[in-house]
C-alpha cells in the first residue's frame, strides 16, 4: 500500500479491499464508474462486484466513460449484475447478452452522458468507482489514463470509491485539464480555441464526505490490440492522404490540416501513420482516443499536439509514454468526454473526423453499429459527435468482407447513426467517393463507381437503375431495400 | 424609387429594372439568394429570371437561406431555370422536380451552407440576389425580414444585386444581429449566452464595388398560413404542456423553462399559444423562425425575448409587427442562420428544440423529409441542428391521417433524419413518450403504449413481439420492416 497517495489524511481509514467495496453495492444501484475505452477503468472493485454476485444476486445500471479493458463488462454481464448499461461496450460476452435482450444497453453520443445527468434527463448515480492515481490534500482526485465522465460522477454521485492504481507514476498529475461547463440556464462559453488549450483543473473537485471506499492496486491498462496495417487498411489510408493532398494543393487547407479526430482501430492507426512520410506538418489532433499512432508522430515531429479524453495503447507504446511523461506532458491533455466531444468545440476548431463504419449506403447514410440492422457490435461512441460538427466527416470501411460474402456498400444501411446529411467522404479499399455538394442522385453514382467491391458493382448499379425508374430525390425499391441483407442470412452470401 | 434609401451615392447609378438584373445571369452559375421560410426573399429579380428563362434559357445552382416565398422556387423549376437548389424548399412545383429527377436538390441542415461555403467544401458563389431595406453610407446592407444566409452571400459572391423593398419599414435597422464566425484555423468564440445577446453590426458589410445592380421593389413577403389549431394540434399541445408542468414540478426545469425552438407549422403554434394561459413566464425563444405566436406571447407578456433568423407571419400579426416597431425592437432579434442553428450555442443554451416528423419508429428514428423513403417533402431544416445539440429533443406528429389509412408510428420510418441517438420525447395526439433513459426495447413498448393510433396498436405490437422473438438489440423483421408502406402503396392504406 502507498499510503503517499492519500494526500488528505483524514480518508486514511477509508481503506478497504476490493472484496469490502463490492458490498457497498446494492440491487437496482445506478453505478458511474471511470474508464474509457479500456483506459483509466476500475481493475478490483468491478470485478470483485461480479464475483460477488455470483453467491450473492444484485443489478444494477452501469454508466461508463465508454468501454471497459480486462474483461470487467463480460464479467459483470456473466454474472447477471448488469440490467442496463450505456453509453458504449466493446465486449464479446456483454454484446451476447445485449442482443438476447437480458442487458438493456443504451447507445449514447459519447458527450451527452454527462448533459443527462447533469441535465437530470437520466436518474442521478448512486455510487460511482473511479480510478485514481492519487488523492490531493484538499480531497480533490488525480484520473489516471483517462478522464471519461468522472468529473461528473465525482460531482453527482451520492457515493463514492476510490481506486488508487499505483501502477500509474505520480507523474501523470498535470496532463488532465478538468473543466466542466455550469449548469443552465446559466452556462458560459467554453473558452477552448486551439487543442493545447488548457482551461481547467488539474485534479477532480471530490467533496471528501462522498468517499465511502479506497481501494489499491497496481494492474495496468489492458493494452490496445495493435492489428499491422495490411492491403485494405494501406489502401484505405493512400486514398485518405491522397485526398488531403488534394485540399491542400487547392489551398483549402494547409499542410498542417485541421485538428483531427481518429476513431479507434486499424484503419485509423493506418492512416495516422501515413501522416509520417508525409508532407504535412505541425498536426494537431482533437480527438477522443489517443493511440499508438499519435505518440508515434509526436515521436517523429509530425504532430504538436493531441487532446483527447483517454490514451489506448499497446504495451510498448505505454511504457514509452508513462516512463517518459515529461516528454510528453506539454504536447497532450486528457479532458472529460463532454468537453473533448463536445458539439461546439468541434465546429469552432474546424475538426476533421475520420471513423469506421460497418456498412453505408449509395446515398451517404452511415451504420456504425448494427449487424443487419438488429445486432449491435459495439455503439456509435464519438463518431456522431464528431461526424455532425466536424469540417469534414469522413467514414471508412472495407468494400467486402468474409471472403467477399458481405458487401459493405448497400442499397440502404440497416441501421442508421450518421445520416446523408452529415456525411462529406466515404473511403473503401476500392476507392473514395467526395459527397460534398452531391445530391442524392449524384451521390449514388459516385459511390457505385469509386466505392463498392467489383463483385458487387453491377448488382447495385442495377438496384439504383431500377429504382431510379421509380422516381424520387432519394430512389428506392422498398421491398428489396434490405433483400442484401435477407439473402445473407438465408443464403450465406449478399450476391445475388 | 425612394433613391434616399441609397445612402452611398455611388451606387446611385446602379439602380436598374428586374428585367435587366435578369440578363445579368449566366447559363452554369452558382447564385445565392436571400430568403429564410418565405421572408426576406427576392420579390422581382429571381421571378425576372423565370420570365427571361422561357424564351432564352439557362441553368442555375440556387443556394438560399431556406424556402422562397411567392411561388417563386414554383416559377425557376417551371421555367427550366434550377438545375441544383439547395438548403431547403416547401414548393409543391419544385418538388415535383426534384422528385421526377429533374431538379437535383441537396437537403442541408440550415447552419451548415454558409460553413460550407466559407470552408470551400462548396463552389463558390458567382452572383447574390439580396433584398434589403436600405443601403448605408459605407456599402453595408440592412437586412429585411430574415437574414438567412445573406452575410455569406455577401461576403463571399463575386457579384450582389440588391433589390430595395420600400415595403419594408426603414425601423427595422437594429433587430439585426450580424456577426459571421472567422474563418480556419483561427475561429474564435461566438460570445452568445443568452437569447438576448447581440455581439454584432446592425447591418451586412458589402464592398460596393461587387453590386452589380440594385432594383426597387414594394412587395410585401408571402404571409404565413396560419391554421387554426384542431383536435389533433390541440392534443399535442396539452401533452407537452403537461409534460413541461411534470417537469417543474420535478425541479428539472423552472417556471421559464430554458429558451425554445419550435419548427414551423400548426402544432408548433398550437403548442406556443398553449404558453398563454399557462403559469409559464418569463419564456425566451432561440429559434430559426419566428411566428405568430411568438408576438402573441410577447403581447400577453408571457415571452421575454426571441432570437431567430426570420419573422414569418400572417398579414395581420405582419402588420401588427412592422407598424410598431419600436414596441418589439428590444424584443426580438434576428441573427444569420448560422449562428441562430450553431449547435454550440444550441447546447450552450440549453434549447428545448419541438419539431415536426412525418412518421417515427418504435425505436425512437424520425423522418422529416420523405415520404415512404423516396419522395421529398420540404428538406430537414434547422431540425437536425437543434435535436442534436438540444437539451430536450422533442418529435410530434399526428398518429396517423388520411382517414386513418396512414399511421405515421411506424415499425421502421423508410428515411431516418433524426437517429434515435437524438430523440427524446415523441408526441402525437395519442399521447407522449418519454425516451430519456430508455433502451431501444423498452422505447417500442413506451411508443406503442403511449404513441400509436387505436386502429395500428396490435398491428404494431404484433410486428415487436416477433421481431424480439428473433433477438437483438434492437427487434427487427428485415423484411417486413417497409411492409407497412408497401401496403399503402399497393392497397391504400398501411392497414393490414
Amino acid at each position: 500500500m502507498s499510503y503517499d497517495r492519500i494526500k488528505l489524511k483524514s480518508l486514511l481509514d477509508k481503506v478497504i479491499t476490493a472484496e469490502q467495496a463490492a458490498q457497498l453495492f446494492e440491487n437496482g444501484m445506478i453505478v458511474g464508474s471511470s474508464g474509457f475505452t479500456k483506459a483509466g477503468d476500475s481493475k478490483v472493485v468491478l470485478p470483485a462486484l461480479a464475483d460477488r454476485a455470483k453467491t450473492d444476486p444484485l443489478k444494477i445500471t452501469l454508466i461508463t466513460g465508454a468501454s471497459l479493458g480486462h474483461g470487467t463488462d463480460g464479467k459483470l454481464a456473466e454474472a447477471g449484475v448488469l440490467a442496463k448499461r450505456m453509453p458504449f461496450q466493446v465486449d464479446r460476452t456483454l454484446r451476447g447478452k445485449i442482443n438476447s435482450g437480458e442487458v438493456l444497453f443504451i447507445d449514447q453520443h459519447l458527450s451527452e452522458t454527462a448533459e443527462l445527468l447533469h441535465n437530470k434527463n437520466l436518474a442521478s448515480v448512486d455510487i460511482a468507482v473511479l480510478e485514481v492515481a492519487a488523492i490531493e490534500a484538499d480531497g480533490s482526485i488525480i484520473p489516471t489514463t483517462s478522464v471519461g465522465n468522472s468529473a461528473t460522477f465525482a460531482a453527482l454521485a451520492k457515493h463514492v470509491i476510490l481506486e488508487i492504481n499505483t501502477a500509474v507514476p505520480m507523474e501523470i498529475r498535470g496532463i488532465h485539464d478538468i473543466y466542466q461547463a455550469e449548469d443552465y440556464p446559466r452556462r458560459n462559453v467554453i473558452p477552448i480555441v486551439a487543442p493545447e488549450n488548457k482551461i481547467g483543473r488539474k485534479t477532480i473537485a471530490l467533496d471528501p464526505s462522498k468517499v465511502v471506499g479506497i481501494v489499491f492496486t497496481d494492474i495496468e491498462d489492458s493494452p490496445a490490440d495493435i492489428a499491422e496495417p495490411d492491403t485494405k487498411t494501406t489502401a484505405i489510408a493512400s486514398h485518405i492522404l491522397n485526398f488531403f493532398e488534394k485540399e491542400v494543393e487547392m489551398g483549402h487547407l494547409s499542410s498542417s490540416l485541421l485538428p483531427l479526430q481518429a476513431g479507434i482501430g486499424k484503419v485509423a492507426n493506418a492512416v495516422l501513420m501515413g501522416f509520417k512520410d508525409s508532407n504535412f506538418r505541425n498536426l494537431t489532433m482533437f480527438s477522443e482516443v489517443l493511440q499508438d499512432s499519435t505518440f508515434d508522430l509526436i515521436d517523429a515531429g509530425v504532430m504538436d499536439f493531441a487532446s483527447a479524453s483517454s490514451i489506448t495503447v499497446s504495451k510498448p507504446c505505454y511504457d514509452r509514454v508513462f516512463g517518459n511523461l515529461d516528454k510528453y506532458r506539454d504536447k497532450m491533455v486528457l479532458r472529460p468526454q463532454n468537453i473533448s466531444n463536445t458539439p461546439g468545440l468541434i465546429r469552432r476548431l474546424g475538426v476533421i473526423a475520420i471513423n469506421t463504419a460497418i456498412e453505408f449506403d449509395i446515398y451517404g447514410n452511415v451504420n456504425s453499429t448494427h449487424i443487419s440492422g438488429t445486432n449491435i457490435m459495439n455503439g456509435i461512441g464519438g463518431s456522431g459527435d464528431f461526424a455532425r460538427n466536424a469540417y469534414l466527416s469522413i467514414f471508412v470501411t472495407q468494400a467486402a468482407s468474409k471472403e467477399d460474402r458481405i458487401s459493405h456498400v448497400l442499397p440502404m444501411v440497416s441501421h442508421v447513426d450518421h445520416t446523408e446529411h452529415d456525411v462529406d467522404i466515404l473511403v473503401t479499399d476500392i476507392g473514395l467517393a467526395d459527397l460534398r455538394g452531391l445530391a442524392p442522385r449524384e451521390r449514388a453514382q459516385v459511390i457505385i463507381d469509386n466505392c463498392v467491391h467489383p463483385d458487387y458493382k453491377e448488382q447495385l448499379q442495377d438496384y439504383y437503375d431500377r429504382a431510379c425508374e421509380r422516381g424520387g430525390h432519394t430512389p428506392h425499391i422498398l421491398e428489396e431495400a434490405f433483400s442484401w441483407h435477407v439473402n445473407l442470412r438465408d443464403q450465406g452470401s449478399m450476391k445475388k
